[in-house]
């Protein structure tokens, strides 16, 4: 971000007609805004959410509530319009693209294999990275794929140490015996590709997935443009942690936008040095939690853009 | 609320293509407003902020960092749409109206008298009462008045118990000598009225002032008509506690929006039984934070009217 731009925005924010700092978190948004666009009166008129779909060889082993085929079947209810992420992005004015990645070859079981090969690895970041529209000013990396927070939590526990057991969790809402599975399978993969694991592309391939590696792909693409990212949930965050365990700063361009209901949400925002801007206790992914927070953005550009001065508006400061 | 309206559109959250519960408050939000508005499928297009405003008797005594006569150039600055809730009503598509309550004849000083005459309080409630709008499906009370949390904190004291300390914070931005003052002005108060503040009416017109008691009628009325109500900080929700410390219950139709930066205001939600939506460090007022959340309402119902169920989508539900 430009330091220069960034001073700036926050030189107007203290002109203003409120009380210095009274706008809390909306203000640091506005100064945030600023320094990745390079212009002290920022705008978000275009927000764009692309939702990637991947399907995981893992689900196989029974790790969600829901059945494998759930992914297509979402990802056809996403182009009719049917699901939380369209009402949402209905909701806030952000473009929708939904990216459905070879659903019909599932990566292979994380417990046994690698989840991927190099080519499909790169390929994947490759679709992510493309997929940052040009124009965008606020880019929201979404995810489908039943089974992917079993890998998610591989990825967290490899990327940031820790057992399987603290950052698995229920996902869509799994009973015990499901969980238990889910742990086993985390433990096993880790077990497998626990010294393979070097760099964080090795411990995407091995250990995320399709929809998983696009949306790091998107990240590191939006930074590279300056765009900045609202972060959605569990998965997205960990789509980052094998890149932010090598290089913290790559979450600076990146907002939280809520801390979900998923058990170990909490702990990888903490890891990732993120503070989530909601916790309204969803879990459903899809890019929904951070479609809810983008308007917090709307707001505080608002208020940045469009409010008076003291000197303007002929108000007394503080004395 | 309408407990069978509720229970339909609780029943149409279960049958929406996604996790049951995955949209956490989102769910329970739209419940909410499903009951008060009496429609299983709810709509808050017409969401209208009212902003109060009022002058203080007790601000001559130096409780604020800034001079009483901005109360009246912030109401020009609403006027001129150049104030924070004019770009933050813009950006959530609210409608914005300001009513200024007598600011030439500001209230007695509490530490001194009563804060209004009967007829004067009673003339505040009815004012208030009388802006929540025909047609509004979602109001938000607002405020202006240079040493309002002044009052606010006698208010909160004297309906909900407590040391005069435990609720006065700094409001504005005040050092530590005002806050010392602010602290000792409500213990005079307190003091003064302690044992005449018998009833609801009574510690309003005593300890408050014409805009938090137009807040108060504007939340009483809109009760009435059924119209739900977005709570904004430290102020609004003083404006209810001599009410709630009488009758719980006035909350039910009341959304707390956020948690401001204002000490007290987490203590009083949590004597009131409101869960803030956000926590953003604002402290502005003015219906801000409000303005904020109303945008999770609308997120809320927008989900829950545009998402297809299950069957019409053709997705596999929870095995």
């Amino acid at each position: 971000p430009d330091p220069k731009v960034r001073a700036a925005a926050a030189a107007r924010q203290a002109e203003l007609t409120k009380p210095a700092g009274s706008l809390g978190r909306l203000e640091e948004i506005a100064v945030f805004m600023a320094g990745w666009h390079g212009t002290p009166r920022p705008t978000a008129d275009r927000i764009d959410v692309v939702v990637f779909a991947g399907n995981h060889g893992c689900a196989a082993q029974g790790v969600s509530a829901f059945p494998t085929e759930v992914t297509a079947q979402m990802v056809a209810n996403f182009q009719h319009g049917g699901a939380a992420i369209n009402a949402l992005t209905h909701a806030c004015g952000a473009s929708l693209a939904v990216i459905p990645l070879d659903l019909d070859t599932p990566t292979a079981d994380i417990s046994r294999a690698p989840a991927m090969s190099e080519a499909e690895c790169l390929d994947a970041l490759n679709r992510g990275a493309a997929a940052v529209p040009e124009g965008c000013q606020l880019f929201v990396p979404g995810e489908m794929g039943i089974g992917n927070t079993t890998p998610a939590a591989a990825l967290c526990a490899a990327a940031l140490g820790g057992e399987a057991e603290a950052w698995v969790g229920r996902g869509t809402g799994v009973d015990d015996a499901i969980l238990a599975r889910k742990r086993a399978l985390v433990e096993a993969a880790l077990a497998l590709h626990g010294t393979a694991s070097t760099n964080a592309f090795e411990t995407l391939r091995r250990l995320g997935g399709r929809e998983i590696a696009a949306m790091a792909g998107a990240v590191l693409a939006a930074r590279h443009r300056r765009i900045p990212v609202m972060l959605d949930g569990f998965i997205g965050c960990a789509a980052i942690a094998p890149l932010a365990a090598e290089a913290p700063a790559i979450v600076d361009h990146c907002l939280a936008s809520h801390r979900s209901a998923e058990n170990a949400h909490g702990r990888l925002l903490d890891a990732l040095g993120l503070d989530p801007l909601l916790a309204l206790d969803m879990r459903l992914g899809e890019g929904s939690g951070a479609a809810v927070a983008v308007q917090i953005v709307r707001s505080a550009l608002a208020a940045h853009d469009r409010m008076a001065t003291f000197a303007e508006a002929a108000v007394a400061g503080a004395t």
